[in-house]
């Protein structure tokens, strides 16, 4: 095993799967059930070539490449600090072969990587619009959760341009805007396909959705089964046991 | 009470609401859930002008008026033999003053009715594509069924058009026509500010979808807690036993 390449701050944190370890920061941003649910969710296939925008630290890519042996992928990020943090856990990971963290703006991801190339395009973006509520966070940990450095419609853009036809963009985002995702996918030629809703109990509102579309796909979606987080007060259901495990 | 007029082939169902009744026909179209399920949703307030688009036999203003005393309802049935049995179970309950039924094709209704003077539009619209799938039906229950006599689009164009501005347009479909139904409704300026999606068990997939847009809304949804329909096979819940029942 490598050794580990910790800064200030920072600590190593067991993916439980595969013995994958991923670098993450109380002061920057730590990835939550989100991340979890989207690489279950965007499964992907051996042999896909897989783009994440705003890798963050690079969680999407780890988990997913944990799950499914011979995909690769580029990861993307803007910020600094987390890209840094990423490509340390890949190194760590040892999979430099796999995945590569890219640093640069998903609005120009296309002059940075090869357009119209990717079987399969992930996102966990930022979820509130603009600054909306936001007071005085640290810069990074803001980026990740408001549309400062990339708008909901940027992301849908920019997974379009790099998209085979057919291949698909995997999203997980607030129900909240689900009306503003189906627009802006279809604005994009985008077709939504699969939806699935994360409900945290059986009798309250979603809080995630998870969205798969298809670049050029024809009209006709299917919404899953209903995602329930717990099924009492701190006891997760089998189902989300079972994506924490498999 | 009245005396019944009832044509043969008929029979008179109880709505188990204010002893309201209702003529149906097992060689036309009986209604089912979605009707249920879509007075209760969209929930008119006293005082509230509204008009149902495709009625039937009057199902969906019958329950909404039993429901709510004080508002009022225009019916639009373009089969005769379903605005027939309509006009005869209005007769029937003694809610002429309340609920007029119209014969006339929605695609025409502004022409019919005063546009832009509704509080809230319902519609149960027919839920499958063109004729796919359609073989030797009746035609009044092939169209209330397939999209025949009018499609998604022609539902939601008509029903942003008799409006109030602010109005509420409150229809239920099925789940795997989302996307086609976030697109409509936005393309006539009807903004999907509510939705609930309704899942026959626990862990299948959704069966029906309940969605409300606002005339001129600002983007921003909420998703509803799930409907689930069964606990267990031919247990219903309790809420729908309440749907039922209230």
């Amino acid at each position: 095993m490598n050794k580990v390449e910790l800064k200030p701050g920072e600590r190593l944190d067991d993916l439980q799967r595969c013995g994958f370890q991923i670098i993450q920061s109380d002061a920057s941003f730590c990835f939550g059930m989100d991340a979890v649910l989207l690489a279950a969710f965007a499964g992907a296939k051996e042999g896909d070539h897989v783009l994440d925008l705003g890798t963050g630290t690079g969680v999407i890519p780890l988990l997913m490449r944990a799950r499914t042996p011979g995909t690769t992928y580029e990861a993307l990020e803007i910020n600094p600090v987390s890209a840094d943090m990423a490509e340390r856990s890949v190194r760590y990971n040892q999979m430099e072969e796999d995945i590569h963290v890219i640093r640069g703006d998903l609005k120009e991801v296309h002059t940075l990587l090869k357009a119209g190339s990717y079987d399969v395009v992930t996102s966990n973006p930022p979820y509130m619009i603009g600054g909306h509520g936001l007071v005085g966070a640290d810069e990074g940990k803001a980026g990740a959760r408001h549309e400062i450095w990339c708008t909901l419609d940027d992301v849908t853009r920019q997974a379009a341009k790099m998209l085979k036809p057919g291949g698909r963009f995997c999203m997980v985002h607030r129900p909240f805007r689900l009306a503003e995702i189906i627009r802006s996918l279809s604005a994009h030629g985008l077709e939504p396909k699969r939806m699935r809703l994360v409900y945290p109990f059986a009798d309250r509102e979603p809080n995630m959705v998870l969205i798969e579309s298809v670049r050029g796909g024809r009209p006709r979606m299917t919404v899953e089964k209903p995602l329930i987080v717990y099924e009492a007060q701190g006891v997760y259901t089998q189902e989300i046991l079972d994506l924490y495990r498999e």
